[in-house]
């Protein structure tokens, strides 16, 4: 098994540097948009495994990428609570139930991840199988404070005042609701651990719009929590934890100190900086802007060779870009940046 | 005359923390949205020096703030470069005409600043007259990078990706345009203090963005640019130069060392920290979340009084939000907030 990503997010040495992009089977690539179109809704195509394993093999049929990543969505958890996801064509998710009061959360009905969610582990079965062993499959969840804002703004949202008002007028409230989900997202990943996933990544979309003490209480805490929950489940160290907090890039100290195995970084944060900052504690991936991707090939090249140059030789840099690829971009752009990560960290 | 606010930004002593609020001349307030329907459109109302230096007053009719600033838009610059920007109700601005190639850069016009955006000037002095020496006046203007973004998108936007797609694959003819804007908002604030502005901030909005050395390169430096310009054209350090980096809070130190006299912080940087980046080098403005006008009173006083005491003793914090007030807040709650600086700011 090609097996460099896994070895960069533990530390070992590899040959070259492993790379993969968010979102990589996505809207950019016709042939996903052709497989979403038979599925139906975009939730449609998430709830088929065998939609969703065909969406999640496209992009390596095309690239040498060393990852897979799981097609799904963030807001499954909600979904499964009963939340009532859509998605309005054309614009974000939304949610048929919202969480506007402390009553609200205290209603939330007990669901098993593992019984409610199964065709998200009937998808990840199937991907190892058709994978065979060629690179590593990724799981992922939205973070708890993630997941929250969602399920009290009704879906996204531009200054998060709902979920900001609740949060601040409400903290027990929150603090409850945010246990539910933390456990919610440990028993989805460990599900997703056993039916196949060799790593897990939680996306937490929304940790950087907060002040710095509410990320640690209300965002960070609660990424800990799973952290630690899946070690205690017995999971082995050898299925790494990915944290990606965007614009987290302040708080990177805080984040490898929560026993994960690599942090995400957007574009923002230097990364030589931030090698520095997190020391021997996590492997580091990111971070290239995903809009680079519409410029010519030789500046595609040229910002792939600085972020490399950037982290510096030795192990635990898994490229990628620092927010998921967007639907405009070319397909041949995305073959430019993969050769340069491939050409440049072989070359140095 | 009240000049905590300036000798705040000059780092001197002062009886307790100054405190003013990004728009604080706004929609959040009824008589504000009472004169606006008097002026006509948004942009009516900033074009008309009496009605505009009305709305400027009106805040400080309610609340014991310890500056005014002129009120105004960002975007008048690329305005008078013949852009035509306009509002549609509910949405963002607009322009008419945008730039898209290098030649679009080329053709812009020459244009005097001094003489096209007289109207401001004729508010500036209007409300210093009015304010009778009562508290200092702040003039303002959007950054080279900022001001770009919207005359080559032609309005806001999510990723920003046509500027970062001219930035990538023109970068001389983006420098040409930065060049041109640093040179017009130095002429701009020149203009201003001239007419009697005693503090001007540069607003970038969009700076953050950007990857760390693209922001050095397309956002920093044109503003370093005009510290120096007005350092350059006998502008007096009695009238300080403020920078306002929005999600700049990883690029402190460097912000700092332009030569502004003070910095501004959003929420998500933690101010002791900051403070101890940037040293006796500058004043912090700043770094409330706007959201939490939406919490209950004691939620907003804890707040204030968080960060005035992570702030801690000393001279050079002007109390802010760490993003303009939002239409939805309730004025009883600014009332609240303004008191809690007053009362906790002297009691340490």
């Amino acid at each position: 098994m090609n097996d460099r990503f896994l070895r960069a997010l533990l530390k070992q040495p590899v040959d070259r540097t492993p790379v993969w992009m968010m979102r990589q089977a996505g809207r950019y690539l016709p042939e996903y948009r052709a497989t979403r179109k038979q599925a139906g809704s975009f939730l449609d195509l998430c709830k088929n495994p065998e939609l969703a394993c065909e969406v999640t093999m496209q992009p390596l049929r095309r690239y040498d990428f060393d990852a897979a990543i799981l097609f799904s969505d963030i807001l499954t958890i909600p979904d499964a609570f009963g939340q009532g996801l859509y998605f309005e064509e054309g614009e974000g998710p939304r949610f048929r139930k919202v969480i506007r009061t402390p009553a609200d959360v205290e209603s939330l009905p007990e669901v098993s991840m593992t019984r409610e969610l199964s065709y998200v582990y009937a998808a990840v079965a199937r991907i190892r199988e058709e994978l065979a062993g060629k690179v590593p499959l990724i799981g992922f969840s939205g973070s708890p404070w993630t997941l929250a804002t969602y399920m009290i703004e009704g879906g996204g949202s531009k200054d998060f005042r709902i979920a900001k008002q609740f949060l601040y007028n409400h903290p027990e409230a929150m603090h409850l609701l945010l246990g539910r989900l933390a456990d919610a997202v440990t028993e989805y990943l460990s599900a997703q651990i056993e039916a196949g996933a060799q790593a897990v990544q939680i996306f937490d979309t929304w940790g950087g719009i907060l002040t710095p003490p509410a990320y640690r209480e209300y965002s960070l805490h609660y990424m800990q929590r799973i952290v630690e929950g899946l070690k205690q489940e017995g999971k082995p160290d050898s299925v790494p934890v990915i944290l990606f907090t965007k614009n987290g890039g302040q708080w990177l100290e805080a984040i490898a100190d929560t026993g994960c195995h690599a942090v995400g970084l957007d574009w923002t944060t230097d990364i030589q900086g931030a090698r520095a900052r997190v020391g021997d504690k996590v492997a580091l991936q990111g971070n290239m802007d995903p809009s680079i991707l519409y410029a010519q090939p030789e500046v595609i090249r040229a910002e792939v060779q600085r972020i490399l140059r950037d982290y510096g030789p030795g192990p635990g840099h898994v490229f990628n870009l620092g927010h998921g690829i967007t639907p405009g971009v070319d397909p041949e752009h995305v073959a430019v940046f993969v050769q340069a990560v491939h050409e440049f960290s072989t070359a140095e």
